[in-house]
């Protein structure tokens, strides 16, 4: 005990290497399971080639961005006193190991995906082992390599920057600069998750919605339809969009938050436990807890018969995993935290938390993490709610079909509003009670605690689109009846679970970026962002609108690259004769290549609008506005987020209803019927809701607050702007300005 | 010129009495015109019963809710020392003016709708003198009633609470006393003005859509026929919502600014010039000016020939109107305020303008009115670029309606998301603007610059909806083709100047809101809102969700009610016989009633939540987490407003393009072509968008801000509990307390 509690710092790489060790396990696994038939391994190729194809065209233009923005970033690193040029060398890894993660995820997916049919062929249960697993590698990567990516830069970064040098202190500007640099990281991999959320997303929808519009409406083939050119692309889609883009999303997620935590970390006045560092590395090791429990959980998800319910093993793998990291916690923080007051160093002054006090204990500390899980929970139980079939919302959708299209739109839109209601109730109460216990600490550390079963949550997020794929490939090779009927049975948990990961999804960007923003704030060296100063209201207004602009441009580029599909779609059919007669092969290739170019393009904007705006805003209005801005950015984008992703699944939900038949007034309607045209014009329009912007909003948020807290130290009047380390003397003499105008204000009120 | 020098406060109401004079003159002359045939006087008896109906049913719910809140204002202002019970007084007096505001509005709309058509049988150029001085009727009648309202009253509590006692300072708790008083005036026209909105908004689009649905759909009807049993309802709502709700609003806008600017002028710090009041008095006189150019204007409102522009007619009339207020303002503001340096008590610290500054100059103040005319004249020019025909963003719709319903609902959303960035910059620079030139009293006096020529503003609001009334009334009287063409005319432009009306009742509301933010932080006593605090943020948050729940209950309520009128219309097809061969009447009056109850009881909810949950929030949370959520319902209201607002007027004028025929990839398709019939969805769900829900975010904003300036007082902890005048001894000691505060940053920090 006393060897880790000594060297507790570099245990922490080690849960990564543990969780990549099964992850490999688990990979070698499901390779090692029969892939099927030729046609199977045939279609199964094309998937996994269009996916590369889209994944090597995505990076080689972010390769030019990595390099760019690293020259930056070496440049500006030169230029503070808390920064360093080593900051580029964080970013191109947080990058490479976002990219990677990706990667690692796609390519086991689109092994899964046919291995699953295959298995489907004997039973549920075999099913929904491979599929599992195939989720399982994802979330042990993405979680392992976060892990290890992070816990080594700081080893390294704390060594060099404070350990080594004589006369730093673990809440000074020394390990402000570790910090700073270590913010790389997570700014090269929230980039990448932008680009893979945004690019993805377009990709998805754009086939989707080209391959319906032409295969379903016009040729009146089924879905999955081997003869429709596009069918190719939007299993691609799946697998670029669903596993790629929330993959990366959650590692930026995961990694953010921690980063915010050991920043606020570095503010809190602790006692000499390893070496003053305990609430630093806190977060890390909560995480690394969670990694190990989320392999507990998956053990747990697995059914006997036809008959079990997969939702019921679902829930136990992830509930075992969150009841054990709660449980271990609770005395992880006992272990690693003073039992006196703890306080951070900006809140000395008091009155801030409960009772009026600034300090808080170990118990709080862990009272916060409580109350992150229980956000998480409830998160994703409301998004359940309002997205699920059966439940009020959606039959409300189903009685506005039967008047027609335009109704259907208004019940969904109306739903999508409402349902922002109890989530940002939840969220608002988490704020408050985290932070009543813990201070600033006490919101980020909510944040960590309802990130640590990240690798379960994801594992569960990644099987849905692989049982998708397993369903289209089964439909594309005309397997029989009961094998499709099996993948479906997974597939309409893994709707579900779609569901309520994007729920689990804003509720961690929204705290991460409430951890990141008060990071910020600490980093600039501001002490107030006051929106009653007209510029401050300004920076929020401009802020709020910029998820509108975002939004706007990310379903415009589906419109438009789905435009593109119909009409290669429409060429096809008449130009190749025998497509429909199964007699020729369509170009699939060319409908892939469509999508991934309008993808790779139609990505730039709104990337570069996330990275942008808070460099040009911060530099010419000063940091208090951009901090106003943030404030904008997050609230606007959490609700628009909702609003998206939950219209988006309604709509989808009320549609498959129709495919039992709905009873509306008395009489029922089946597919074909004129409510059931409705619900399809409805889940049109929420494609790009649900998949492509409404997603988007969580790392637009993230990014912009982790470009603005790079950029802090810059914006930071007290920090000296040449290379050298310098003595909070400076501080002190502006803190005596700022007392001499409370003075006058005093006098004169 | 010293009598109105010494007297000037006395002045004030008479701007007010010469706007009611010509008021009265006008209405007059409306009432002289004929009122046309047997058929057309009876069809305009139906709405005008249809509409007074309405007005009667809300004024009876409206009673029991008015005297609630007064007795609740009543006892309230006993209990502390800046308030008084008087203010309920204040409160009845507001609502009633307001409502009696509508009611001559509706009157004389009801009765210039059948002489407009009457006066289209001779000539174009007579309908629109008709049309457009039943417009001026109302913008007269709500601008002199604003004036003489809050002028008197002003005189009254200035009289009482400050010129009679003694050692009572215009800058002091007693001048606050008599503003707080005075923001009951405010209170209770905007209470009125949130009801006859979401209440006029719900009842106007419900018989709209349900007219449409049955009557265009299914019997293939045209719009406005006489054998359509809601078309009186139709023509009712548009009586309803159109004139008496904007009028509310405008109303409740053009108070709330000047009161918000009356409230940041009394902690100017001025010279004795006008008793020192000069800068309260201020936002009234020119409010008064701009009445008096706006009768000016009004006389360049007119045409000589069936070719001339109506369009220009009105712009000429407008910018006559702006232009000569702009002029003759910057005289006054020479003559009123002093030359030397004014500043506000608050900012006495200094270093929060320009150049650091805390004092600005006269000439400042008059700059920031130039600020506020020009973002309303651009937020105009915006809002009509985003909805007019033959522009970009409706082209886009209208090519998108050629796959389809699901990309014409995606278009009109994408441009309704777009539509919101450049007014939001225009914003955000007036804010900044007008900031930098004269503080927070600048952005509030931009405001009241802004609003001052509403009277002119609102007659071209109100000269629409008459319009379009007369052209209903022509259908209905199945008049020749030429009349209803030259009212097609003058509805055309109608639309256009409905689009450019919200973009103006947007712009005032969003600056009125700031303006009442900053009063309200002053009344508070806070010294800060600090966004970084996690409460304030979770305020924020709370906020911010307020504008989509409202919303969410909008859109609901028109679709619940929608389809009750679809089951009444269809019923009454269906049980009297010979309707369709015009052999039987409809009972207009059932529709009516639907529409009535429907939307008398669907505008509780909203408007509750409007009212109740500032003070909820207030008194459990305090002013900090309150002044969070006002800015977080601001912020997200004005998005979401234009966000509705034009992707509803995109849809509707995309619809309309195809009455002249579009093409779309050179090929033309007109009416009942498929692209049209998408035109149609996106149009139907614009309804509730651009006329309901859009609309009433003005209000919401406005309402909660002056929710919370009144119970301000009641958060403040400086200020006495009973009622007491008491010296500002008490804000010294809390002042000091503060102050050591900060020296204790100081000395650990």
């Amino acid at each position: 005990m006393d060897f880790i509690y000594n060297n507790l710092i570099y245990f922490i790489p080690a849960f990564g290497l543990i969780g990549i060790f099964f992850m490999l396990a688990k990979s070698a696994w499901v390779t090692k399971q029969d892939a099927g038939d030729a046609t199977m391994t045939e279609l199964s190729g094309y998937i996994a080639d269009g996916a590369m194809a889209f994944l090597r065209a995505e990076w080689k233009i972010l390769s030019y961005f990595v390099i760019v923005a690293a020259i930056l970033l070496a440049w500006s690193g030169t230029t503070v006193a808390t920064s360093s040029p080593v900051i580029a060398l964080s970013f191109i890894t947080g990058a490479f190991l976002s990219a990677f993660a990706g990667f690692i995820g796609m390519r086991i997916a689109t092994k899964a995906n046919v291995r699953t049919t295959q298995a489907a062929r004997t039973s549920l249960a075999q099913a929904l082992k491979v599929s599992f697993t195939g989720g399982t590698v994802m979330g042990l990567g993405v979680a392992g390599l976060a892990i290890i990516g992070l816990g080594s830069l700081f080893i390294v970064f704390y060594t060099f920057y404070v350990k080594n040098v004589a006369g730093s202190t673990v809440n000074g500007e020394d390990m402000a600069r570790a910090l700073d640099v270590l913010a790389g990281f997570s700014l090269g991999a929230e980039s990448i998750a932008l680009f893979a959320r945004v690019g993805g997303g377009i990709y998805t929808k754009a086939a989707d919605v080209g391959a319906d519009l032409v295969g379903k409406v016009e040729a009146g083939i089924p879905e999955d339809d081997v003869r429709n050119p596009a069918t190719i692309a939007d299993n691609v889609g799946d697998n670029v969009g669903d596993v790629a883009g929330m993959g990366a999303d959650l590692f930026g997620s995961y990694v953010a938050t921690m980063l915010a935590t050991m920043v606020l970390g570095r503010e809190i006045v602790s006692h000499d436990q390893f070496g003053g560092i305990a609430p630093i590395l806190l977060p890390m090791v909560i995480a690394g807890l969670g990694l190990i429990f989320s392999i507990v959980g998956a053990a747990f998800v697995k059914i006997k018969n036809e008959t079990d319910s997969v939702q019921k093993a679902l829930n136990i793998g992830n509930w075992s995993s969150i009841i054990l990291t709660a449980i271990a916690t609770y005395f992880l923080v006992q272990w690693m935290l003073p039992a006196d007051d703890l306080h951070m160093i900006r809140d000395e002054a008091g009155g801030i938390l409960k009772d009026g006090a600034s300090h808080f204990t170990r118990n709080g500390v862990y009272m916060a993490i409580v109350v992150g899980l229980v956000v998480g929970t409830l998160m994703s139980m409301i998004t359940e709610y309002y997205t699920a079939m059966g439940k009020r919302p959606v039959l409300g959708i189903i009685r506005q079909s039967s008047t027609g299209h335009a109704t259907n739109i208004i019940g969904g839109l109306a739903v999508g509003m409402e349902s922002t209601v109890l989530p940002i109730l939840v969220l608002a109460a988490g704020i408050y009670g985290s932070y009543y216990f813990a201070g600033l600490y006490g919101v980020s550390i909510a944040a960590a605690g309802m990130m640590s079963t990240t690798a379960m949550q994801l594992s569960i997020d990644a099987f849905g689109p692989i049982a998708d794929n397993a369903g289209g490939i089964a439909e594309m090779s005309r397997l029989p009846e009961e094998v499709r009927h099996r993948t479906d049975n997974l597939d309409a948990v893994g709707n579900t679970t779609a569901a309520t990961g994007k729920g689990f999804a804003i509720a961690s960007a929204a705290l991460t970026s409430l951890a990141l923003f008060a990071a910020f704030v600490g980093v600039a060296g501001i002490e107030h962002i006051d929106i009653y100063k007209a510029p401050v209201l300004a920076g929020l207004f401009v802020g709020g609108m910029i998820p509108f602009i975002f939004s706007s441009l990310c379903i415009s580029a589906v419109g438009r690259a789905a435009m593109a599909m119909v009409e290669e779609v429409r060429r096809q059919f008449r130009e190749i004769p025998g497509i429909m007669e199964y007699k020729a092969k369509p170009e699939y290739e060319k409908c892939v290549a469509i999508s991934t170019k309008a993808s790779i393009r139609e990505m730039v904007a709104p990337g570069l609008i996330a990275l942008i705006t808070p460099i040009i805003v911060g530099f010419t209005f000063g940091p208090e506005v951009l901090g106003g801005m943030l404030a904008g950015v997050t609230v606007s984008g959490v609700l628009m987020g909702l609003f998206q992703s939950n219209a988006g699944g309604a709509w989808d939900n009320a549609k498959k209803s129709f495919e039992k038949g709905c009873e509306i007034n008395g009489e029922m309607f089946y597919k074909k019927s004129e409510p059931h045209k409705a619900s399809v014009t409805g889940d049109t329009v929420g494609d790009p809701f649900k998949d492509t912007s409404g997603p988007s909003m969580n790392i637009l948020i993230k990014l912009m607050s982790i470009v603005s807290l790079v950029i802090a130290p810059h914006l930071n009047a007290n920090v000296q702007k040449t290379a050298s380390i310098h003595h909070p003397v400076q501080k002190e003499i502006r803190m005596q300005a700022v007392n001499t105008n409370a003075i006058k204000i005093d006098k004169k009120g």
